[in-house]
């Protein structure tokens, strides 16, 4: 079998593993955290040879072991191969090691943990999006939202940073187009099967993105498009890259879910606001209202968020500095004439200070402002800033 | 001299000291801190003695003094009661006592404290802007933030919050608009004096409000609107009211200074966002990105923030629960088989639970997404919550 070391040269994966982890992918439904959980905690061999030895002992089991037959990993890869597909699995080079933040994030509608392995079409590799931003939003979208997520994708793509995003109408169809059109890396991570289409209107960028880029899944081959593989699959664009933005989002929007992954997962979480009038933005709204994202309004913001290389934005170390340093000379005239503990009225620390009462007021508003003197019923007294 | 009797039934205060602080009033520049800062401290009556006694004495004073021949307040209170406008001072029971608070809030480009008095022309009572709502934005917005601002006037107006503003173009001419429509009451605060129309194109409205509603200025009667009267005035608007709201501002936008003054004074800080492609969202994007204001997106989110009568949300007290009451049977028979110290992996908990694989690896990712257990490079062992 040289499917494995043909497709991954590097690869530090036995041929068995990929070929058990190929068999349980074909088995297993995307996203499901005891199958999934199982495979990362024993191995791809170890939960397969479970199964062989142990599937007539348990129920449960017994289901998947008894459709053992019909999967056959190595052929499954051989197929694949032909394809273009290859199958990336853990402890692969090309292995996106930031999907392990999944094994700790929890299940969110029963979906949930590390894939098995992913499937992927196209050049572009997987280990290179640990700085990719993830662009998601409303299939309905505006024409307002489109032109936002296409500019911000072609901003980010243009300045290196891949963008990852599924394949449907609206804010995923302009992110991909976005980042192709500045030259960038764009991913499409699929629902259905790395070789199946949806949607089919959506055939012609598929078909650049498996050439140009890369369309990846957790599905197997031939996979078709559930909703409950929809949910499965956000988790995956949320892990795969260093942030989430939100373009357009309505209240319930299933752009929210990938957010809430993201946010699940620890990663950088954005939103770009819109129009309050505007019933594609209200799930925007309300992520940005409760902390749930950040808001952005272009892609030189949202490099900044991410961090991306050479936009880190560094507060230059100050060394400490005197308070009277900063106050002209009238002003340290006035605060040294300013009572420590009791009060005086303006007048009197005017007299102190030998200064007239107009200007001796206008510096106590100073002083004040700098947190340097304190107003009370009876006149102005010294702060404990000022003491030091 | 019954003006201010007259147009202050309640007073506590006496005719001296509002005919000083109307003198004064005369005599002063809206926001002059230091001006501003020895009217509060010393009274009116006292601060004019001492420019009447010492004017010669202190150089600053004395230029001042000169003018006081000028000023004559007495005659200035029956002036205004003769155009309907009276003048409301501290220890009025109409006095705004919120604007205590700009004693201690500093300057912001010079200007500052609380104004010496108020020239008011119309029936809304300045005592009832303490839950008020200062709505302010562009002078040149979009049709969009018109539409925004009037709606969220009306709306808060119509649940009885009082609305404030400046008169200018735009979101201070829409927020009256709204709160006019909606049956509520507005209040305009001028740079120029109370008995001033600017800009002129408002006139038909500063009429209106100034029959139904109320038109409010630090500036003495006949003063015209000054560039640094605005910047005082603004302190005003952010001061006499529980909360700003800013709907469209560009990006050195006015209507960033009544906010940055609602900053200082720590009221509550909200803004409208929009399409990030409009130049006049710029600065309002700005402040909800750093944290200078919260998202708004209508009526009912500003009102929730203001905490308005009968809006508030609680949260519901509860009482302590065991972790354990929330969990189903078998994943409280899971959690039992779960080592507490060292790790076991999934299959010895499954034989210890007497359960099946698959069902004790779902019933383990339930607990992991509860906190219960912990999964490490082992197996599964219990988290500190479990053991409480």
């Amino acid at each position: 079998m040289t499917t494995s070391t043909t497709t991954a040269p590097h690869a530090r994966v036995s041929d068995e593993e990929r070929i058990a982890r190929a068999t349980l992918s074909m088995l297993a439904e995307p996203g499901d955290p005891s199958f999934l959980g199982l495979t990362d905690e024993m191995g791809g061999a170890g939960f397969l040879h479970a199964l062989l030895t142990e599937g007539d002992r348990h129920e449960e089991l017994a289901a998947v072991a008894a459709r053992l037959p019909e999967a056959d990993g190595e052929r499954e890869l051989d197929r694949a191969e032909r394809m273009g597909i290859r199958f990336v699995v853990p402890g692969d080079e090309e292995w996106p090691n930031q999907l392990a933040d999944l094994n700790s994030a929890g299940l969110v509608q029963q979906r949930g943990g590390p894939p098995i392995g992913l499937w992927v079409k196209g050049p572009v590799r997987l280990d290179g999006l640990g700085d990719s931003l993830a662009i998601v939003g409303a299939r309905s979208a505006t024409a307002y939202g489109d032109q936002v997520a296409g500019d911000i994708a072609a901003e980010v793509a243009h300045h290196g940073v891949p963008v990852v995003s599924g394949a449907a109408f609206g804010i995923d169809y302009a992110a991909h187009r976005g980042a192709v059109s500045a030259g960038g890396a764009t991913v499409a991570v699929l629902a259905c099967g790395a070789d199946q289409v949806y949607p089919t209107a959506h055939r012609d960028m598929l078909e650049h993105l498996g050439r140009e880029h890369a369309v990846v899944s957790e599905a197997p081959l031939g996979g078709a498009a559930l909703r409950i593989r929809f949910l499965a699959r956000n988790r995956l664009i949320a892990a795969l890259s260093r942030g989430t933005i939100v373009v357009e989002a309505a209240a319930r929007s299933g752009a929210l879910n990938t957010l809430h992954w993201a946010q699940r997962l620890g990663r950088i979480t954005m939103g770009v606001p819109g129009p309050v009038t505007s019933a594609a933005s209200v799930g925007v709204h309300n992520q940005l209202r409760s902390g749930g994202a950040a808001l952005v309004t272009c892609g030189a913001d949202t490099m900044e968020l991410l961090g991306a290389a050479g936009e880190h934005l560094f507060e230059m170390p100050r060394g400490p500095e005197q308070v009277r340093d900063r106050l002209s000379q009238r002003e340290r005239q006035v605060l040294d004439a300013v009572p420590v503990a009791s009060s005086a009225p303006s007048h009197s620390v005017a007299r102190v200070a030998g200064m007239p009462l107009l200007k001796v007021r206008r510096a106590l508003s100073v002083l004040e402002g700098q947190g340097l003197v304190i107003h009370d019923d009876i006149g102005w007294h010294l702060a404990e800033a000022a003491r030091a």
